[in-house]
């Protein structure tokens, strides 16, 4: 099922940075799901550019218009036809790069690829394509229980790492700022590495954390769809994501198995959880936590050298508005993303055990 | 495509740790292409226990049989059926684990999510599922272009790193040793440590860093099916992975974009690499590298506290022939996969422009 | 995949005859290939309501706007979006049908199965649906080689029957009647026909023949995705097809062997073709030629008996505009989605040989 | 979804009439059914060669082995690999038709499409790949209600029909004759049909009707997945088939809408059923009834004209046991894959509703 998310519940999607709209299908959404309209534009509000001095000051209203599949309110359980209209794309000059490859954007594979070309932006490769996920998985969310609780959170940027467990964080303090880490102290540092950055024209990454809460056990499929596999696909999936880790993670292969195991309690909890909530690909009702790791974005507002097509060498420079540090506006991306992946792999275990039949 | 790898090229596989085969279905294989047979025999070899005195001492022959879609040494572009018999799954008693949960094993998850288990070692959750997926990439690599190379090795144990940068590798070297680690000196550090952890019955995690090089420029697609999201996911499915990272990964996070950016060189290769060969999930020319976590293994040949299905405590302690350290068979399990996914994303790639029609 | 038509090449859709919009995305044309917007626009119109007096006289402009995957008139490789607007479905009063279920309508199993209904018209369940499908056939066509010719028409309504063999035919006529059969008689006879009912309040049905020529050998999967099993699943898409027969068709299971197989010439081609151009699932090289047989529409300009959701028994009769014979607007449905089957198998097909890769 | 059955519950095979073995992979099964082995191997015997004088007298015990996914007797929700051996693939000398394309055979198509082809009988085009469908709808029947029965019979041989209803048919009575039609008087004239065509080195054609009643409605999907549209596509699969009808069929595209519609009962049955039991490719509740046209089998027992691959003319004459009529034995592989389709879209119908999340 090549472009699609999902493998119940799909959502395949259209859309270009300079074309006139971006769009998806979601499709194999149960019938009779109150929609939350409101909780879905949120989102993409979260998402916007131009949400604090921080981030791209690029305007889009980004309204999402759903087109089908839904009556009175309700999912019709057919296909959710949605577009969300481009208001920025004006023909802006673009023959100044018409030409060019900018360095680590992906305008060079794609002219391989495909022997063509939009040159206006980054066209498909744009992460404009997020906003498809963003409507999808917020949908998503509204299959999956009450209390399911998905948070995600910057918890680097650059060198400036947000030290304490999540545990001991108040995700309801993830909002209250404009680099959504939810440690006040931290967060005010990773804003003022971003000033800093931005200042020079440059650019920075860092890394995000998500902590998905209240999952109930069974979630996840045993080979080839386990929990972590679709998970790790789904964040690389991403436009400038580099890396995904989960429960120990990297720092798990440092250690000892003995001092790796989760040793049950008496009510099938475990004392620890190394293992991140997932055993065998499948949810143990524990905690579910990954992090994902993202590079600084490619453009610069500064001048760079590269090559044009032709071989002959180039200078490119940022024009217009980007960001300087995308993890703000990532946070919404990772979490919904983590609850559309959830929710198919939910709806798929319903069929698992006979006696729901 | 629920139970399946790939996307065109497809593997579908079947068999649990004490039946009687395991096997798998292969798909959507040109025709005409000369099957190396002992190439592939000799993957099998490298994953199998038994190879070294720091691997498991079970015994298991891990013969392929080909059962269709092969005539006169070539395929036949028909569906190839195989088996590998199990030979070691001989009635042991289990008596004593069929009602306990093993900690950071997937007794309890397939428990909850099929109300049924094989509780004959680990059933579906084996890792012994890998023998399938090598044999699938190791055919999957003759569709390969002859030139392109995919290496994997073992790049830590434990703390133990090798700190030569990969191009300061000899690929040749890696199966000279038992933990497959190219750089001699710290493949002795290694395995010293290997056999430290085994002596106390216990394991011991690790990374494998795997490097692709001579891959064209256009492999991976942009969206949904992107090349560095295809791997991600591929490896996450080995049992003990806990992340995965590409290029510059997780130490990427912490650049700015000016120091990341690969600057082009004249004739569109790159200065540098930190992108690690993909921009917008597309292979750029330059080497495609990433590195997998996994955890330690968890059965341990001491005892270790649990408890049963009915909530009582219990003693657990593996029994048997177990790895300390899984890494050196996971060599032939990363390339393997890596070599099908890359076959997968190669297919697909050659209906991507009109020309090719 | 459900919801998804094609298997390589695919078209997701959405949309309600009482939506805002329809729509689709289809994903996976190759690059480079020159649209050519009024060809697919074309069979937009052919399709359309009020194009004679013999068909429904509601207005809907059909126009067909891309979003996507189209850049400076050629596709680009991605995902190609697009909707078309419905302009007629103004909020007429349905009140009177919203819990009434109209007979042989679908009106029942969509309640049955979803436990919810758009009750205004049909829904999801209306014809209106198949614009999706001829603007994605329309632009799979130009896929296809050149010389492939496809050609619906006609063949019978009611009882009478376009009784020439189809190499009798002169396709091009097919457009000069109201009814779309090329022989002229024939098409005056059924014209009538359809006046004659029409008058009464009534529908009837009938069946399409369609005829591809110069499709080379190769095309169609040999198990599972047979060029015929493929053609029947999506013929039997069309809301009101019965039946679907290729080759010698039923006629074929009252013939012998000796009298049903198809002689081979020197250059083989064949001296009969009642195979229908297909062996063992795959073309032959002759024509590929099938029928489709279409039941009359269910709604009637006259009052019907019928029940309500309660078990009530009620009236029902159609208001508006409806069609007394789709068949004359089916052509391009089954035209169109014979190319976009044919687009399909024929991408899949180049992956076949390795002479290829 | 290539080589694939189904869209949940899916089927995955493999194997050629002279290899090894046949053999599939049925995936997404729920865990916990209790398998009936018996059941299963009784739909092999009665799709087996051997059985009467009226069929070949081919020997194949054709007895299944179950490799996975069945633990103590029960599934356990993990992929169900199974094996058929082929016993009779003895290396005959096949060196007489190794150039020759035999008429209306899949010799010339499969060499066309793959450049290679296994010219020791049919290879993949031998309609023995249906023993691995019988398999899987056998285990599928299982997954369905008890009181949902399906049963097919033939309904005619060549121009002698069975002219009862299929209401005033005694399906127990199918078993009790060679022909395996219900009606006796007709199954004598079918047998002495079968015999004298066979006494003469001929083969012949015929129909089958099949029969599902007690489905309980909700049962397909709304667009692409109709229940009509799986089903045509499923029996078109199988070899020799040439054409699918339900409900009214061809004859319905003869009728008035007066005449069709299927008018409501209080209880929401209808007191006709052209529709066939589906209405907007979703079941009523009501009879689902289909018919599927059969051709001659191509192998006759006498001289054919015929080419080789040089086109050079060349004789050819089956050789050794093969069926004068294949209908008999198609019963089963209609009614196992008919239980097949319907197991998957049945699973599918238990996602669609939100209050049975």
């Amino acid at each position: 099922m090549l472009n699609t998310l999902g493998n119940f519940l799909t959502l395949n999607t259209f859309g270009e940075s300079h074309g006139e709209a971006y769009g998806g299908i979601i499709s194999n959404v149960p019938a009779g799901i109150s929609v939350d309209f409101e909780a879905i534009q949120k989102e993409l509000d979260r998402r916007k550019p131009g949400q604090s001095a921080i981030v791209t000051q690029r305007k889009e209203s980004d309204e999402v218009q759903f087109l089908s599949g839904i009556f009175e309110g309700k999912t019709t359980g057919l296909p959710i036809g949605f577009i969300i209209k481009n208001e920025n794309q004006k023909s802006q000059d673009y023959s100044h790069i018409q030409n060019v490859y900018r360095p680590s954007h992906a305008d060079f594979t794609y002219e391989k690829k495909f022997g063509i070309r939009d040159y206006r932006g980054g066209g498909k490769s744009s992460a404009r394509e997020t906003v498809n996920w963003v409507v999808a998985g917020a949908l998503a969310k509204q299959l999956l229980p009450n209390d399911l609780k998905i948070n995600a959170f910057v918890s680097s940027v650059s060198e400036i790492f947000c030290e304490k467990p999540y545990q001991d964080l108040d995700f309801n303090k993830t909002e209250r700022n404009a680099v959504r880490c939810p440690d006040e102290e931290t967060a005010e540092k990773m804003e003022a590495k971003i000033r800093e950055v931005r200042k020079d024209g440059d650019t920075i990454g860092g890394t995000i954390t998500c902590v998905v809460q209240n999952l109930q056990a069974g979630i996840g499929e045993p080979v080839f769809n386990k929990l972590q596999a679709e998970l790790a696909k789904a964040m690389l999936s991403i436009n400038a994501a580099k890396g995904f880790e989960y429960g120990s993670g990297f720092c798990g292969s440092k250690m000892k198995g003995s001092e790796h195991n989760d040793i049950f309690n008496e009510d099938f909890s475990t004392k620890t959880n190394l293992s991140g909530g997932i055993q065998g690909g499948i949810s143990n009702g524990m905690d579910v936590y990954f992090r994902v790791g993202f590079k600084p974005v490619a453009t610069l507002m500064k001048p760079q050298e590269s090559v044009d097509k032709f071989g002959n060498s180039a200078i490119v420079e940022g024009k217009g508005r980007h960001d300087a540090c995308v993890l703000p506006r990532a946070v919404p991306i990772v979490e919904n993303l983590a609850a559309f992946v959830l929710a198919d792999l939910y709806l798929i275990n319903k069929l698992r055990k006979s006696d729901r039949l």
